[in-house]
C-alpha cells in the first residue's frame, strides 16, 4: 500500500530511523540483469551521513545485504530484497522528545493518525527510510542503463537565495560529486558552503531546489491519463521528505510567457522530430517527447534546529525546544541522490510498462 | 491502470474528444451516500466550454446519464457509471490535423507511444476527458461533505502576470464565481479579462496560477512514504492537461526562508495542537495536521493559438500550421473546477483509507 | 477495486441487472489491435438470454454500444468503454422481493453489507452484469489470437449426474454449439436436456460443471508466486456466479494418486520438453509449460426455482416463497461463455506481463 | 506485483530455498495491535520442517527476527518486515539439478519464463517461500482475533483414500496438534500414518485433502464482482504450491444435487437472519453470511520422489532421476498451517476493507 511505489517495477520500503533495520524488497526486476552489488552500495554511499560537515554527523556504515533474487551475478525475475541494519542507535538519546511535538516535524500528524507514534529520531518519518529508496534505484539505473541507454543526474541548483548556473545538457556526476554541496557550479558551490557553515553556526537551517535531468529517454514513455510521467514523477518527488514543490520544464515561470513564446516548435531531425526549444521539459501530455527531461524539486530547510522553538506537548502545555545532536543544517546535498533515485524509479517502471504496451 | 486513480474512492474515465462519448466509472464509493443527479450536473456545468467569452465557443450540453450504482437517491456500494454523449462533434473539421503534429500537443508522443493515433480534436489527449473526473469529484464532493464536513474550493489567482489577492481562509464558492475568470479579486479579474482578450485579439494565449485550499480536513489524513496527501495531490494535478509546476504551503517561495523563520510554531488549541502560521500548507510528513490545506498549480499558456507556427508533418516535411476554429486563449477560468476535482477525489479517497484504518 | 480484475489487461464492469445499463471499460489493451464489434457481439450473443427453451426466457437484444479506443477499426491503446442497454426492465415485477430474503441469494449478504440493496433482480448480484466480463473477454480472444496464437473453449461436460465424454484436445466451438446444452457430446446432451426440462417441470432446477481448455498456450505465462496462473484463473472463476469450485489438471482425482503415478515425464520435443502426460493442467510452479491448459468449474443448482421455500421477511418473519417469472433451470449452457470470457482475460493479462518481463 | 497479496492488509514474500533469508513485508497493519514475537514464532514451528518422522528431515531453526513496524509491543501502522535466515544450506547439494528437469516441478517453467533459474532446492519456488506467508497470517489471525473474534482453523481431512470423519463446527486447534498427520480424527490418522510410511519405504508420495473453516466471521465480508470472498480464498489457497483444487460449501458434491436440495433455507436468529443449512459454505453472492466458512483444498501427491523418473536435461537429452536426501512423502500435515495462513490473510484484508465501506 503506501510504502509500495510503481506498477511494474514496484519496490517495498520498510523501517523505522531508529528500530533494527531499514530495507527494501523489489519486485519486478526483469531476469537476467546484471547486477553487482557493488553497484548499489555506491548509490547507498552518496546518501549516507557523515560524509562533510556540511551534513549530519550520524555516521552509519549502511552497508547493504542483498537476501533474495540474485543468483550468480544476475538478477532472476524473484523479487530482490535489500537491508541496512541500524547501527548507530543511541538508545534513550531521544526519550525527551517522547512527550513534545517538534515544529514542522511528522510527530503530531503520525499520532494524530496513528493513535501512537516511535518517537525515536522521527520512527517512519525520518529520512533514513529513503535507504530503501535508494537502494531500489540502484537497481533501477542498472536496468535503464543497460536497456536504455537511460542516463539520470541530479545537483543542487540552489541553497536559499544563492543560485547555481548549471548546462543540464552537459552537466557530468563528476562535476556534481567535485564538491561537497553537489552543486557543479563551483562559485556558487562556495557561496552555498559559506551560507550552510553559518546557518550552522546561528542554529539555523537552509532549504534550496534541486534540478534533476534524465537523458536518452525514447519517446513514448508515460501513459495518459493518470500516469503521466510528469504525474508519476511529481509524486515521486512530493513523496520525499521536506519537499514542497515540483516543477517540469519551463515551470511556474513559464505561466508568465505566452503561448506564443511558450511552444515548442517541431524540427525534422534523423531519427524524428525533434524540438528545437524544450519548454515541455521532455513531456508532451504526459508522454516523453526523446527531448531531455528537466525537473525541479523545492526542498524546505531543515525543520531540526538548535535554537530554540515555541512548541507544545503531547498534553497539550506549551514548551520550548531546541534539537541537541546531529542533524543536517542543509539537506540539499544529501537530497541529490534522492531525486536522482525517484527519477529512476518513475522511468524504470514506466519504461517496463511501454514494453507489455509493444506487444503487438 | 493509467486511466485510473485512487486506492479506495477509484475512478476510471474513459472517452475521447470526438468519439461517442466521455465518461467514468467510480469504484469504492460508500453506500448510503445521498446523490442527486443535480449535484453532478452542477459541477459538470462550471467545467463546460461556452460559458462566457473568455474561453472556447465549443458547445457541449454535457448531460451527465447516470448508468448504474443509485437507487432511490441513495449510493449502494456497486459502482457508479456516468456518461456524457459528445454531441458538438463536426466531422471532417480535424482532418488537416491527421498529418501533422501540432506544438506543444500529445499528437507527436501519442503517436510514439501507440503507433497510431486519433487525431480529432486531440482525441484521448484532449481536456474532455476531465467530464469523467469532474463527474467522479462530485460524488466525492458530496461523500466529503456529508461525512466529514470538508470544503474544497479553487480559483485563478495569476493569469499572465497579473496576481489575485486572495484570501484562502475566507473566499467563497460565490467569490469565485462572481466573475467569468473565476477570479476572486475584482481588480486582478478585469486585468486578467482585458489580457485574456487582447491575447485572443493577438492569437496568442495565456496560462497562469490556481490556487486551492481544502478547509475543514481533519488531522490524519495522508500516508507515509509514498502516499503522503501531497504526493498524490501533486500527482493529481500534474495529472490535468497543460499543469507545468506543483506548491504546497510555502512551496518555492519558502525555500527562501531559513528554519527559523519557515517553522510553524505548535500552540495549544481547544481540540488539540494547531500551528500559528501554515507554511506547511496542512501537511506535515504527508500527513493533514488539521490546518487548511493550500496549494498552487502552474498552467501553461494553451498551445493552440491561431497564430502561424512551424512544425513537421508525419512524414518530416516541414510546414506551418495555424489553429482554426474553437480554443481556448486562456484555460484558467475552466481549469478551477479541474484542480478542485484532483483535490476532491485525493481526500476522499484517503478519508477511506483512514477509516480502514481506525479499525481497532 | 472490487469491480476491476486483472493488472495490465484490466476490466471494470458496472451496471444492475434492471438498472439503466451494464458494462465495461476495458484499460491496457494493446494499440493497433484490429477490432470489428461483431466480434464483440457475437460473443455477446453467446450469453445472451432466450436463445432456448433450456434457459430463462428473458428477451434481452444485447446490442453492444462501443463508446471509446476505437479509431478506424483497430484500438488505440486508450481505454474501450462497452454499454449494453437493459432493455427488458419491468417495473414492478420486482415488489414482492423488496422485503424478503430469497434463499442462496445475496439478498440478505448485500443488505448485511451495504444496508441496502437494489433488489430488481438481484442488482449487482445478478449474472447480467457478466455482460461485461463478456464483452471484454472478447477483446482478449482478439488480442490471444491474433497475438499469440492462444484458443480458448469451455464447453458443459456434466449437469446433475449425467458426464460426458470429450476430448480436450480436439473438441471445437462447433462441437460445442451444435447443441443447446453446449455439451459436445450428443448422447450426454440429449440426457442433460431431458433432465433439465425434467426440473422445470418439478419447479426444481439443476447444476453441474464446465470444463476448459486453453490451447497453444506458450511456456512461461503466470507469476510466482501469488499470480500463479491457476491462482488467477481460479480466482476468476469462483468470482462467477454460482460457483462452488475449481479444479486444474488432476485435480481432487489426482489426489488420489501416488507421485509416481501422478508426475507428469518430461521427454524431448521439438520446441523444448514436453510432457508425455498432463496431470500438471499445463501449469507447473504456477507458470504455463506449453500443455493445454484444462479446467473444471463446479456451478450449484440454480438458487431462483419455482417451488415454494421457506424463508424470512427483512423483518425477520417467516414468510414462503416461490419464484415467479423468467429463470434459468440449469446455468451451466450459459455458463459456458462465461467460464471462457474468464479464461481469455487471466490469459490476456499474464501474456501481456510476460511482455513486459521479456524487455532484456 | 507477483509476490504481492491482498489489497489493504498487503504482505509481500521475498527469499529462495537457499539464499541468504526468505521473509515478508507487511504493509496495512493498522496501529495499536498488540503483538508479540511469540505469536508469530508459534505459528512459524507449526510449519517447520523436522517436527516428525513423517516429513522432511531439513532442519531449519527458522528463528523470525522483526525488523519494523512494532514499537513498545505494538504494532505501529508502518510496515512490518520479517525476517528468517537459510540456516541449513548445503552449498553443492544441489549440483546435480543444474541441468536436468525435474518432473512436476517448475524447474523448466522457470527457465521458460525467465531465461534462468536458482536450481538449488527449487528456488523462490520452494515451499519454503510460504515461511513468509505464516509469519504474515500470524499477524492477521492477531487483528481477526482481537478485533473481530474470527478464529480460523485447518487440518487434513484426507490422505490418499484415507478420508477422516471431522465436525468443522467444533474441531479444536488441540484436536489437530495431538497427531503429527494433523488429522484429528484419530483412527484416519493412524491410517493416514502408516500410508505415508508405507509411501516412505516405497519411494513413492501421497497427496489429498485439506480442510479448514472460519468461524465468528461476520456478515458483510467480501466484495462483489471480482473480489468475492470465495474468489480471494480459491486465489489464496491456488498460489500454494502443489494444490490442484477448491472447493467451498458443497463444492464438486453439490452439484449433484437439485435447486430443491441444496438450497439453504432462511431462518429467524436472535442476530439476524441465519441459514438450517451450510451448502453456501458461508458466503452467498461472494459475501460472508454470518454462517463457517468451509473450504477444501486438494494437494496432489510430492512431486519430489526417490524412485527413478523418466526426464529430460536442459540440452534435451533424456536421463533419468531419482531424488536424494531430505523430502516429503505428504506434505498435507505441512500444508495445514498453510491453509490457515491463506484464509487468514484474506479475511483480515476483507476485514479492512469492510471497515473502509462503513464509513458513513
Amino acid at each position: 500500500m503506501s510504502s509500495s511505489f510503481g506498477q511494474l517495477f514496484r519496490l517495498t520500503t520498510f523501517g523505522e530511523s531508529h528500530g533494527a533495520a531499514v530495507g527494501v524488497v523489489v519486485d519486478g526486476c526483469p531476469p537476467g540483469l546484471s547486477l553487482d552489488i557493488a553497484d548499489i552500495q555506491r548509490d547507498l554511499d552518496r546518501r549516507r551521513p557523515g560524509q562533510s560537515k556540511l551534513v549530519t554527523q550520524r555516521q552509519e556504515a549502511d552497508q547493504v545485504r542483498v537476501l533474495s533474487g540474485v543468483f550468480e551475478g544476475r538478477t532472476t525475475g524473484t523479487p530482490l530484497a535489500m537491508v541496512v541494519e541500524n547501527a548507530d542507535q543511541r538508545p534513550g538519546a531521544y526519550d525527551h522528545l517522547r512527550d513534545v511535538y517538534r515544529p514542522s516535524h511528522a510527530d503530531y500528524t503520525y499520532e494524530a493518525k496513528y493513535g501512537l507514534r516511535d518517537h525515536r529520531g522521527g520512527g517512519r518519518s525520518s529520512a533514513r527510510e529513503t535507504v530503501g529508496r535508494v537502494a531500489a534505484a540502484a537497481v533501477a539505473r542498472r536496468l535503464l542503463t543497460e536497456a536504455a541507454g537511460i542516463e539520470v543526474l541530479a545537483w543542487v541548483s540552489r541553497v536559499h537565495t544563492i543560485e547555481a548556473t548549471v548546462d543540464s545538457a552537459v552537466v557530468t556526476l563528476h562535476d556534481v560529486e567535485a564538491d561537497p554541496t553537489r552543486c557543479p557550479d563551483p562559485k556558487a558551490a562556495a557561496a552555498m558552503t559559506e551560507a550552510i557553515e553559518r546557518a550552522r553556526r546561528d542554529g539555523d537551517s537552509l532549504g534550496g531546489v534541486v534540478t534533476a535531468v534524465a537523458r536518452g529517454v525514447p519517446p513514448g514513455l508515460g501513459e495518459p491519463v493518470f500516469d503521466r510521467l510528469e504525474a508519476d514523477l511529481a509524486k515521486g518527488m512530493l513523496s520525499l521528505p521536506a519537499t514542497k514543490g515540483f516543477e517540469i520544464g519551463s515551470g511556474f515561470d513559464g505561466t508568465m510567457m505566452t503561448g506564443r513564446e511558450h511552444n515548442d516548435p517541431f524540427v525534422a531531425g534523423p531519427d524524428g522530430p525533434t524540438t528545437s526549444t524544450n519548454r515541455s521539459g521532455g513531456v508532451q501530455g504526459g508522454i516523453s517527447n526523446g527531448a531531455d527531461i528537466v525537473m525541479r524539486v523545492a526542498f524546505k530547510p531543515t525543520a531540526t534546529i538548535s535554537s530554540e522553538q515555541k512548541t507544545v506537548t503531547t498534553a497539550g502545555e506549551p514548551t520550548v525546544l531546541a534539537a541537541r545532536g546531529r542533524h543536517d543544517p542543509c539537506v540539499l546535498p544529501r537530497a541529490v541522490p534522492l531525486v536522482e533515485a525517484m527519477t529512476l524509479l518513475v522511468l524504470a517502471d514506466h519504461w517496463l510498462r511501454q514494453q507489455a504496451l509493444r506487444s503487438l
